[in-house]
């Protein structure tokens, strides 16, 4: 049988929801998505994602698919669903491709993704900010950017990230491959970039917590290198706050032809 | 009798806020700030700001003061009372000086202030932006920036902003004193800053509405000068939406010697 396979960059503001995947209370951003495809397809709509987020954190492109037999054009998989959504969520950009539900080489928002790229935003200074409250991270003492930078030196490649891996982690393994960690301030902001083949639960998190460690030099930046050996997460810092965690971009091949995205995807007009 | 004037800048989130100013409900952010105050100095507050803010209506710099007769290092005056105070509230700085209360030439937060700085920020794109949701306004039609800049000129210097002035305006004249228009874009963001001496009742917000007639193309530049002039609100755009609108900066003396602005003010990062 031959289905329309609907991809969509989905935007959110995850403040308020329990996070990504649905729950039995219903308050999170999956659930909401689904009520609204399913009131635009008529139908009940399953979703599958890229990359799961927690509660509080963000997204400015995660990447969704579903199958549907309805027919629509793509700015309808736009415009038409987003009156359904409530103005912390909104589809971006839709895309459309014919599937075999058998063939499993098909398009998946999951499995065809080969990288995900994620910000953390972290408001460094002595005072908090109640513009960035719900939208940055905030640390009060002063971080030495270079310390931090080369502490996060140590991460990239491939690892086994078990020290910085949440309890309740169901990844299969704790081997990922870290292609990029960069660290950038602007003014009172710092902007942690993290991009790898995938992130076990709490990953990018626990890793700003410890190179917060770092960065306030109660640790030297070996030290990174140094908890990854150790595999206990008890060594590593406390997990960051959720605040400035921003999901920014998933990587698929070419071919799929997905919309590009627009320089680093960085939130709020920032740039570099 | 010589009390201690406490002067304040205050950043604040007006989303969810009746606004600035004391209501019976109780639920805005002069009342948020006053019930901090108190726990503070145990004992009641009464604070006067420089520029009233409607609810939704977003500060990174409000500027308030109050006497009292308690004696407190600064830092306690910042940290201590935003120990009292929400995430989406917060002191940034205090000073303090010494006050005859029959003394008219004092230090006042409204009287002394000889302009204000409004930002509006305007996410203009097909598809709106749920991280821009309650932080931005939001408009999806094209806008011709020059033309809005060349409408923008007629608002600058001394005139009768009658037309753009709310029904339920206090303000004892309508003659106000525009000093500056700005309007800048940075990819779908577009920023109007405005500063004049004082603005009436949403001016900022149904001038942004009629500059966007004019980005629009729907009316000429020179419109914005004949609507001035026929003091009749009928006939200028509805009042914006709050979500986008900063006060930014208070001018005062520099006698009074109050923390210097880092720039523009700008939030989130945002420069030009």
């Amino acid at each position: 049988m031959t289905l329309n396979r609907i991809i969509l960059g989905v935007e959110y503001q995850g403040t308020g929801y329990q996070g990504w995947q649905t729950q039995p209370g219903g308050n999170t951003v999956q659930d909401t998505l689904e009520l609204a495809l399913a009131k635009f397809v008529r139908a009940e709509v399953h979703t599958m994602c890229a990359g799961r987020t927690d509660a509080g954190v963000h997204a400015i492109e995660q990447v969704v698919h579903f199958d549907t037999v309805l027919q629509r054009e793509l700015y309808s998989w736009v415009n038409g669903v987003n009156a359904f959504l409530p103005p912390n969520i909104a589809v971006r950009w839709a895309r459309q491709i014919s599937v075999d539900a058998q063939d499993q080489s098909a398009f998946h928002a999951r499995f065809s993704a080969f990288s995900r790229t994620y910000h953390y935003l972290l408001y460094n200074a002595n005072i908090r900010s109640p513009l960035w409250a719900d939208k940055a991270g905030w640390f009060f003492r002063p971080l030495h950017l270079e310390l931090m930078q080369q502490g996060a030196e140590y991460l990239v490649g491939e690892h086994d990230f078990t020290v910085f891996r949440a309890a309740g982690c169901q990844a299969k393994s704790p081997f990922k491959h870290m292609y990029e960690v960069k660290i950038r301030r602007q003014d009172d902001l710092i902007v942690f970039t993290l991009r790898a083949n995938a992130f076990l639960h709490h990953m990018v998190r626990n890793i700003v917590g410890s190179l917060i460690f770092v960065g306030m030099q109660k640790r030297d930046p070996v030290w990174i290198q140094e908890l990854m050996e150790t595999r206990d997460r008890s060594l590593a810092a406390p997990t960051f706050m959720p605040d400035g965690l921003y999901l920014a971009k998933i990587g698929y091949d070419e071919k799929w032809d997905l919309p590009s995205v627009n320089g680093e995807n960085l939130p709020y007009g920032l740039h570099f």
